[in-house]
């Protein structure tokens, strides 16, 4: 898949490890893992609040013929052997490692802290197990009162192959503009850990239309609500001010950016046209104001999960330059359907291929997305603490 | 702005003509027109529902120092000599005006269609006036029975300066993917009128979190809910077999597709990889789909209304080409705020700077995409019906 020699980091690829599982397992409502007479093959993973209504259709009439919502349970999720075999298949040297959504969101508070312990120390002995291939985002309790996060940053900063974090978009619980999270923000930057911004809430369904649920499966959530869930976090933090109280803090952006590379000059643009703004002092020209294009180019990383020759050179010119997007899978998300999961994934050669049809295949630019960049940026060689 | 004897025309350009502002200056809802005693200089023009709060708290108390909601009603959204003298200023040759949102969408069933009327013949009044320098899209009385919108369609075709017609994304009530619409979108059609897609309705407020009614101003609804409605819209349509279903429909999307063009390929890896399309038999291998990148080169047409040469250059990939997509200003919406409002704008250089950094000053493809493409695609030459 890559040029000799350069090796291939996977920063977006996921993983529910057993303890997380056995909470899923224990759980009624989403996010849930169960089986159903319908399906009895797998247990079935139920995520996203779009399910909830084949949820309810699927527990209604266990006797019915009805799709049974979610995806199965497949070894992907949780078996680190199958994700070894997975990279071996792609030719993929490392793997940053990360909990997938809805991590730990959901958790309540007086639990939260432990869980996050046991689940960051099981991810750090998975990478242990294999070293120099393996290393991980951590999760953080983000329920838990503030001191028990700050004492969950000092936890996984001190995990030998801990590379960063993953956070969602509600932060605290009110988005990642709030000033509350500012303090744990802060100590994330201090401790140099970037912070891998994930979506999952995606966008209210009422968006989709009414013909959406039983019509589209799942395009329109994860598709269009993904990506504009992630750029709408960007903005509010960017319009809050967050990336100039924080100048040390470190953010990769999923999918790319979600849709910030696009949609950045419509954002500068309403914002130098923004009555309020001007009257407020925070936009106009004389302000010393860092544009959004600044943010990106000095805070920001995108990974080069979009699937297209044009998302991707929209991305790299929002980035200013191929040295700042990381190649990804989403794996375990997105297996093929029509072939077999143990071989080759569609989804990893579009992305793939996104990147040698945007900078040539034997560019020292694909080289450095599909890897380098990734072993510099997150210092992904043994005994090296990560620096940004 | 442009090259020697190249012309330059605005496709997407917006006015409120005279008999509009009567209806909104009777209404006491949002979209209306009124005074404030807070800003006794202009009425006001409200237009959004994310603005409802802002009306509330003017209302409760007109003594009060609040900033009114809305924008001042300046001759810029409803004079043709302002519109000419906009023109003027800035080298533009010809303007394909529209009516500016939310159009007809609120009126009364029984209402609408006179209103249409009477709407539609003011402006191809206007455009007579000017021969040569104006044409325009029309607006359809969406909310009255179908009979009437395609008599409607009728009358709209026999003007002589209209070029196609203007529509939300809300359709009848339900989307543009209501197949209840089929007929409308047929008939326009087989009149050869395209259909410019234009935003209003935005995202739910919850979206943009508890911050953002006080301190972001209008910066996130309109950098990111108008063109993601948009985006979702046509993302609808074609999961809805729309654009199979009327294979003459032409469409020119606003602000160069929403976000589409950065969004087509996560679009396209979704759809390959859903479970439910693939049983149901509507994507697989061998099914020989059109691709949304098949309907973008096919059947869409793109502004030039994106603010950086990043999301230009995108929607050019996206687009096959440079001979998809046509300049335009947005005028009389951003304003400059910080110089006469009777001098350059901004925001039109803006857009103007982002094709000439795309595709070369003294190219071919900037004095398509500045004027040329849109003589072409929307013939506007006098005494030539429109074509696509």
């Amino acid at each position: 898949m890559a040029s000799t020699k350069s090796r291939v980091v996977d920063v977006h690829t996921h993983m529910y490890p057993p303890s997380y599982i056995d909470i899923l397992r224990s759980r009624s409502e989403i996010p849930v893992v169960r089986s159903f007479p319908q399906a009895p093959d797998h247990p079935r993973l139920v995520l996203l609040a779009a399910e909830q209504p084949a949820l309810d259709a699927a527990l209604a009439d266990p006797t019915a013929a009805v799709q049974p919502p979610g995806r199965p349970l497949t070894p992907h999720y949780a078996d680190l052997a199958q994700k070894l075999h997975f990279m071996d298949t792609h030719a993929i040297d490392i793997s940053v490692l990360s909990l997938a959504n809805p991590w730990l969101d959901f958790v309540a508070p007086d639990d939260a802290p432990g869980l996050a312990r046991q689940v960051n120390a099981e991810f750090d002995a998975m990478c242990a197990s294999r070293p120099g291939r393996l290393f991980f985002f951590a999760a953080l309790p983000l329920t838990a009162p503030a001191p028990a996060i700050l004492e969950s940053v000092a936890h996984v900063r001190g995990l030998p192959h801990c590379r960063g974090v993953i956070l969602g978009t509600s932060g605290l619980g009110e988005g990642l503009d709030d000033p509350a999270l500012l303090p744990i923000l802060r100590r994330l930057a201090d401790a140099d850990l970037p912070v891998f911004l994930h979506p999952h809430y995606g966008l209210p369904n009422e968006v989709w239309g009414p013909r959406a649920a039983a019509e589209y499966g799942h395009v329109l959530p994860l598709a269009l609500g993904f990506p504009v869930e992630t750029t709408v976090a960007v903005a509010r933090m960017y319009l809050a001010g967050v990336f100039d109280a924080v100048p040390a803090l470190r953010m990769l952006l999923a999918h790319s950016g979600g849709t910030l590379p696009f949609l950045a000059g419509r954002i500068e643009s309403c914002i130098v046209h923004d009555g309020q703004l001007l009257r407020e002092g925070r936009a106009g020209k004389g302000k010393g104001r860092r544009t959004i294009w600044d943010v990106l180019r000095e805070q920001v990383y995108l990974d080069a999960v979009v699937y297209s020759e044009v998302g991707l050179k929209a991305a790299i010119g929002a980035a200013g330059g191929a040295g700042r997007l990381m190649f990804g899978t989403d794996h375990p998300f997105f297996p093929p359907l029509e072939s077999d999961e143990q071989g080759e994934w569609e989804s990893v050669g579009l992305n793939a291929r996104a990147v040698m049809d945007a900078v040539g295949e034997d560019s020292e630019e694909a080289r450095g997305i599909m890897g380098e960049n990734a072993v510099r940026i997150l210092r992904l060689e043994m005994d090296q603490p990560a620096t940004l």
